[in-house]
């Protein structure tokens, strides 16, 4: 690792466990045959794949490996579950999703919206809970599928995908329910099975293993069309020849994240909350948002009103702490972030919001360390807001 | 690498070269940002990517590295180029390709078969070198697209990609001519401005760098629209967090590869010409297919006439030789290769082909190896063979 680097931006990404490149590494140069070769130095490797694809299951709960395809990434699973339920799902015309997803589903469902599809958003109330009950009156029978994030990358907020399952297949069990799993993987116990998902997505690189590695599970019985084609590989969902080394490594980390999910919801949650507590008591114009909403342990999104996000940003950076404002897959785009829009967040917090995101590897001296080194930051840049005026006054309303 | 592996099934997949795993290691545990991030500790990973196209661009002849695309592998390559092309030449619906394409544009061509459009196939000859010239009388202001191969992936035989794309492009400048570069790379030179080539796809694994990368050239001007939707990743044509590990190994396997083309088409050439020689020579019924047609070097096909492929292969694996029949894409299927089906190769050798592919790191001592095991496995295995009579008649007639 870099001197001095502070990482809180594991939402964006994270290091791969030293454990999981262990067990990568003899498939780059000894292991590193064909899986779909008849010989055994290719063919073997195919059941260190089956290995990785029970992993998998394990981790989130499906009946069975086979219900696991491995894909490039967190997108393409999402886009693979969309396209493909939509293909199956062919006469209806109605789908429905959050206000507040990741572009991956946002910008697929503006996609088909151009393509003749009517589409429904369901709202977050001011505290970034999903209003799943929305539903009830939402879904028809021609709603062909819902997608909804099980935790929210920006926020951390867990979503009750569970109940949005109970209603959607109450109400027509042919609608399929994708869930956007990237979030939620290793932070909070999975079971497609209990939660009665059909079709759910997860991105490698979001726990510990390397990235260019996802997974999709699609329930049995649901035959997919591949958006890809080719050969034979995954079963013809995804074909190409298997990224061996990100299988290996994703299977790994699973285990390794479900082991840990203790951790995470204690330590790093203790931690989480630590920063969030030190942070409100010494800055004045920060307010932790969504605090009262169920999330993700290692997640929490603070607005520091009347001042810049990027700002911070570069200033944190400088001090070594890494962190970011809303997600990396929107970076770049000066647009405020949509989740925090959708929340209803005034226009003084929403573009002075950042996202610090823990790991199993966030240290009780990380904190301690951007603790002492965040407020000093903030007051600097207070000093350039040209809300001056603004901030007296606030500073005044919170007795500081 | 396994005790006693003899690896000569290179045209299948290829071992990570050494000095390409170092260049990746620091990305996996210590640069792991996320190279869109603010922060310098991820935003500069995304000068190493800059190089790494870099290293492509230089790599393929392309003019600027912009023109590169990573993506999951080969197959995806192939699929954002022909659907992408097709999308934007919406109204014609006549497209071209060879009978000899890997399943990655075959099977994607008989899905649009399915979907309305109408398909020619350029034929072989019974050397397996492609009838180009058929392309005269084939395209036509309708024809879309036309996708040829650079060389393929069973026989070795290098097609006239350049003189395809002057006729394709004298007849109608506006269909798109992609090729699958995948069995090229590493192997011949390529360079896509000479040959006029408007979209070329490669595979990482199939050049010594990891399984689940590839790249696709597109050139300046062709505005291709993505196959998955998401994030503002790779210009928007591939979204999705960059496989940052697999694309830094590629960039280096791209120019190791360069630097040993004369090595590839010198000393591997004459090793591969050792290995037909010496089987020829102790094999009677063994007949060396495409050996007059311009071949990459590192590959061989060679029919045993009578006898069974997996026979072969498992005796083989068995002394510790890999070899294949036919694509690892196609394994699993029993019927015979449709690249030697389109040669018009007889039926006493179809089933009876054994591809033999070298790499950079196959030695003169695996090739004597090779010939001093494979012989006695033949003649064992002619003793099996139903076909006495004609391999009696086929030993006196060629002197044995």
């Amino acid at each position: 690792m870099e001197k001095n680097i502070i990482y809180l931006d594991n939402n964006a990404t994270t290091k791969v466990d030293e454990k999981v490149l262990e067990k990568m590494m003899p498939f780059f140069c000894e292991r590193y045959g064909n899986p779909s070769s008849m010989h055994s130095f290719g063919g073997n490797v195919s059941k260190d794949i089956a290995v990785a694809r029970e992993q998998i299951a394990d981790f989130l709960g499906a009946e069975n490996p086979y219900e696991i395809t491995f894909t490039g990434c967190g997108t393409e699973s999402a886009n693979i579950a969309i396209k493909g339920a939509l293909e199956i799902n062919k006469n209806k015309k109605h789908i429905i999703t959050t206000k507040v997803e990741h572009p991956c589903v946002l910008n697929t469902y503006k996609w088909l919206e151009k393509r003749g599809y009517t589409v429904s958003y369901l709202n977050v109330n001011s505290e970034g809970e999903l209003l799943v009950d929305e539903l009830k009156d939402l879904v028809t029978q021609d709603t062909a599928l819902v997608s909804i994030m099980w935790a929210n990358n920006e926020t951390g907020v867990v979503f009750d995908v569970e109940r949005a399952s109970q209603i959607i297949k109450s109400i027509n069990p042919q609608t399929f329910f994708f869930v956007d799993g990237v979030q939620a993987a290793g932070k909070i116990p999975m079971n497609v099975q209990k939660a009665n998902i059909d079709m759910l997505g997860i991105s490698g690189h979001k726990f510990h293993s390397p990235k260019g590695i996802g997974a999709l599970y699609v329930r049995k019985g649901i035959l997919l069309p591949p958006l890809i084609l080719g050969g034979h590989q995954e079963k013809g969902l995804r074909p190409g020849t298997e990224n061996v080394t990100g299988i290996i490594g994703m299977g790994e980390a699973s285990q390794l994240a479900k082991n840990a999910l203790v951790d995470e919801n204690t330590r790093v949650k203790s931690l989480r909350d630590e920063l969030e507590k030190g942070i409100v008591k010494q800055v004045f114009n920060a307010r932790i948002n969504c605090s009262k909403a169920p999330r993700v342990p290692n997640t929490t999104n603070i607005s520091f009103e009347y001042i810049e996000g990027e700002l911070m940003l570069l200033h944190f950076a400088d001090a070594g702490i890494c962190a970011s404002s809303g997600s990396a897959c929107t970076s770049g785009s000066l647009e405020p972030s949509h989740v925090l829009k959708a929340m209803g967040i005034p226009f003084t917090c929403l573009h002075g919001s950042i996202r610090f995101s823990l790991s199993r590897f966030t240290t009780k001296e990380e904190i301690d360390y951007a603790l002492k080194t965040i407020p000093p930051i903030i007051e600097k840049i207070n000093g350039y807001s040209p809300y001056q005026k603004e901030l007296r006054e606030l500073k005044e309303l919170r007795n500081f």
